[in-house]
């Protein structure tokens, strides 16, 4: 049986276009000789649809597309990712089913394992199935999960069931799994792993179709794949682009090798790749088609144009330069010089005479006071208002270019520099902006070296370094990685050697800042642990604070 | 035996400050003769800790806080709520238990249903109960739940089991259920219909003990209450305050009454109760005094203005008048007489010479453009940065002033009038904003009544109305109740009889305008579904959009 792994980016809600995208590819697989076409988890409505699940009206159009798109398989078959209804008298309205559609017959399995951590709430909609069935095609018994289904491996166990355990006696000759499975750094190589896993317990060939693109802050690498039954990777088909590939169940499950036909790209590759995917496809689909942000000459508006330039053409990003007095000659000349390496235009605006003019129409009510952080966030506020001004003016979108440390910390303007439609660097930490720029200068020199060696300032007053304020980078990230990512508590990050008051201080800036991150741009994920919808967390809690 | 219903504020995280609280209470209980205290889900820890409880360290400290309370309970019992691990193989790593407490003992009783919709995650965190057990103390067979465990009653069941189904084979004595049940307007009498319905289906009697406080958003309403056996309210609590009182459950078993000791105040006293309690809490938990906001003469920044004077004292609300050249003269004259009316303080800054300046400093950027919703944010946002300046220099926190009606459609600045550390209306469609202020002036005119009877109007550019580009409030709430509340769709809501193009209009501007929701601040919630935590939508989607 031959069949075709589609690897599709969708657009949540859009069922006009994620319709016509999905018969497109049914009849190109079905022309390349395709018995059977697998799609992603439900790819007819696009992933996560969150609420809009609640909406009748919502599940009726997933409905018409699944009926549409059944309408198509009458010489192939296919298999596509939709919500159904749940008709029994119990438990929540709706399933995550994966659809078989062959001949305008449809049948329906549904998913067991529901994740719910993270970023995932697939509870908050669905009932889980508590009974399974084999799919049987072309004298072929197909063991068809979703996603999480096949997830619950190894000695942890979050589940009290197990699909693939109660399929397996079926003795299936085939496992497919559709899944919506979102990237992170680390997630290409553990998605593998779990994979493999499955193939050696159940010792058949396994098919895996994933989405791929962007859903706001949710990125889907793709990495759809079939592995043979001796549990190596036979197929896989490209990260962050859609692809087509035809695979034949006999030839897998016949398939001897010794290596895959996979290759998983270091951290920084899989980062460009994830945030300049992410940038793009925001844009997309929300209609927009160029860029502009406030160019400082440090590094995170560096590293943001950079990005922003792949994802939408060097002239499509625009870049703001708005030096106050205490901006040092360097940093115009440093974000000059980025703006002509890229041939993005930009354009300078100073806001002395901005700052000036608040100064004195808050003169007469702050008499007696001396510059501190008042004035510090006038200038950040001064540029979000000019930048947000182009955004109204010309239809630019603004992006922010916060890192994961600042974001942490609150080092940050609110209504300033913490100002965006998107934060691309908001789930990277500065040492790890660090590292990103090397490897975009790898080759040649895109961002001005002085932009990278230079210690970090937000120059918002005479001299000012981040180090006055922060902790050294090096050091402050460790701590963040092991509370955010690995959510140690102080006494543990105590034991592993951390200076206990520089504990408590960095958690708890972490932690009296949640109000600030309530506020922010949605963040693009590549972190196992990312600020947003994956992270939630109470505002006036008194936790490490 | 003489049970204390302990109806309390905890602060989420505030270990100290809620063991406190939990000793003085049972101390008191004891000294007024209790044989039990009952206090609320999750108290120990506060509700909702959200991803706390993801942390091995506050988990610790739960444990502990249990262990300090269960000291104290040598001649008196305690059920105390508190997450417990879950020692099992399989599964998630915590119960939402409660604890019983007695003697230096403790025994353990988990929930099992846990809502996972609107504003709950419990499913993020909590394995169900599967098994039941009956709680005895005194002679006494008690029937122990917690919250969502006696809410799956009626016709619709959401749930694949029922505990009090389980438990009511033991023949208990009585029912005890402890709750996190956060406020809306409808959920006082709701609450009642569900406690009677389960009093008149077991015939016991039911003792019911909630929060009271706010938790950023999330409001505690308490009314907690002793029903008899016949299905009366023998004791309620009162409504958004702190109270222990004792009853008698002999008593209770044996009391035959007419009517409930309970009354439910009408809508807009408990929306007005609900959201002063909501402000004056935000501020004690964050440990602020003083809040600012900018008055415009307009309906809602008034009725903010007296929410918040009543929530935090005249003397800490400070409102800051900055009309432009397109503010009317009664605009002025109206927040100069709330003020006054209030004996709050008041400044007033013009923003001509800010916008003349920011006029200049783009001038050259934008030749031969015309004035547009670019010069209106401008004029929204000098006022974000000038607020802003406020809190920075004295300590102020920001008030938003932004109604549910402009949430929904997106009329509102970004980094201007939607800035705010808490919104206070923003659950409170425009009709609603009208009528609250008719119930605050009920007994006198604390907000002028020009205020309430002129068009509502932004006042950005010459002779603007809010019904230039909105439909008329009257109209346009209905809609979006239909649309947000009920989830109706469009087909839906013509067949209700509103107008399709109209429909179609505000279904997309509530769509189109999520990207804004994303980046508000918290808003205090008082109906049944509000922007925040409780409605989740993406951003990117293209649905009814």
């Amino acid at each position: 049986m031959k069949i075709a792994l589609a690897q599709n980016n969708y657009h949540i809600g859009n069922f006009e276009a994620n319709c016509n995208k999905i018969i497109e590819t049914i009849k190109e697989a079905r022309d390349k000789g395709a018995d059977l076409v697998v799609f992603a988890e439900l790819a007819v409505c696009g992933y996560p649809p969150q609420d809009f699940l609640e909406f009748d009206d919502f599940i009726h159009r997933c409905e018409n597309a699944v009926r549409q798109i059944a309408e198509v398989c009458t010489d192939i078959a296919c298999i596509i990712g939709s919500p159904v209804r749940n008709t029994g008298p119990k438990g929540k309205p709706l399933f995550n089913a994966a659809v078989f559609c062959f001949q305008g017959e449809t049948q329906v399995f549904r998913k067991a394992l529901l994740p719910n951590y993270d970023v995932f709430d697939e509870y908050r909609y669905f009932e889980p199935a508590r009974t399974f069935e084999i799919l049987k095609f072309k004298n072929k018994k197909i063991a068809l999960t979703i996603c999480e289904d096949i997830w619950d491996v190894g000695n942890s166990r979050l589940y009290t069931v197990n699909p693939m355990e109660e399929l397996i006696v079926h003795e299936p000759d085939l496992m497919i799994n559709i899944a919506a499975s979102p990237f992170n750094y680390g997630q290409p190589k553990r998605r593998l792993e779990v994979l493999r896993e499955n193939v050696s317990l159940y010792k058949i060939p396994l098919i895996y179709v994933n989405h791929v693109g962007a859903q706001t802050e949710i990125l889907f690498d793709g990495g759809s794949a079939a592995f043979s039954a001796d549990g190596h990777v036979a197929v896989s088909l490209p990260f962050f682009e859609e692809s087509l590939k035809i695979v034949d169940s006999e030839e897998l499950a016949a398939l001897k090798s010794e290596t895959d036909n996979l290759v998983i790209p270091e951290k920084m590759e899989l980062i460009q790749d994830a945030l300049v995917m992410g940038v793009r496809d925001y844009f997309a689909k929300m209609g927009f088609k160029k860029a502009i942000l406030g160019l400082s000459g440090g590094i995170d508006s560096a590293l943001t144009m950079v990005l922003a330039a792949r994802a939408l053409g060097s002239e499509n990003v625009f870049g703001l330069l708005m030096p106050s007095q205490f901006s040092s000659s360097h940093s115009v000349e440093d974000a000059l010089a980025l703006a002509k390496n890229l041939g993005s235009p930009c354009s300078i605006i100073e806001i002395k005479d901005l700052f000036d003019t608040f100064d004195d129409s808050l003169k007469s009510h702050f008499e007696g006071r001396t510059f501190d952080v008042t004035e510090e966030n006038i200038q950040a506020r001064i540029r979000g208002v000019l930048l947000m001004a182009f955004c109204n003016k010309f239809g630019y979108i603004l992006l922010n270019t916060s890192n994961k440390s600042e974001a942490a910390v609150g080092y940050g303007t609110l209504y300033g520099d913490m100002n965006g439609g998107l934060s691309v660097l908001g789930d990277v930490y500065k040492t790890e902006v660090f590292e990103l720029a090397r490897y975009i200068n790898r080759a040649q020199e895109i961002i001005p070296e002085n932009t990278i060696i230079k210690p970090p300032s937000a120059e918002l007053r005479p001299n000012q370094k981040d180090s006055d304020s922060l902790p050294e980078y090096d050091l402050l990230d460790q701590i963040l990685y092991q509370y955010i990512e690995l959510r140690k508590g102080p006494g543990e990050l105590v034991a592993m050697g951390f200076d206990e008051k520089l504990v408590n201080r960095v958690l708890k800036l972490v932690n009296t800042n949640e109000y600030k991150r309530h506020q922010t741009p949605p963040i693009l994920r590549v972190s196992p642990k990312a600020f947003g919808m994956g992270r939630r967390m109470p505002i006036v809690a008194k936790y490490l604070s």
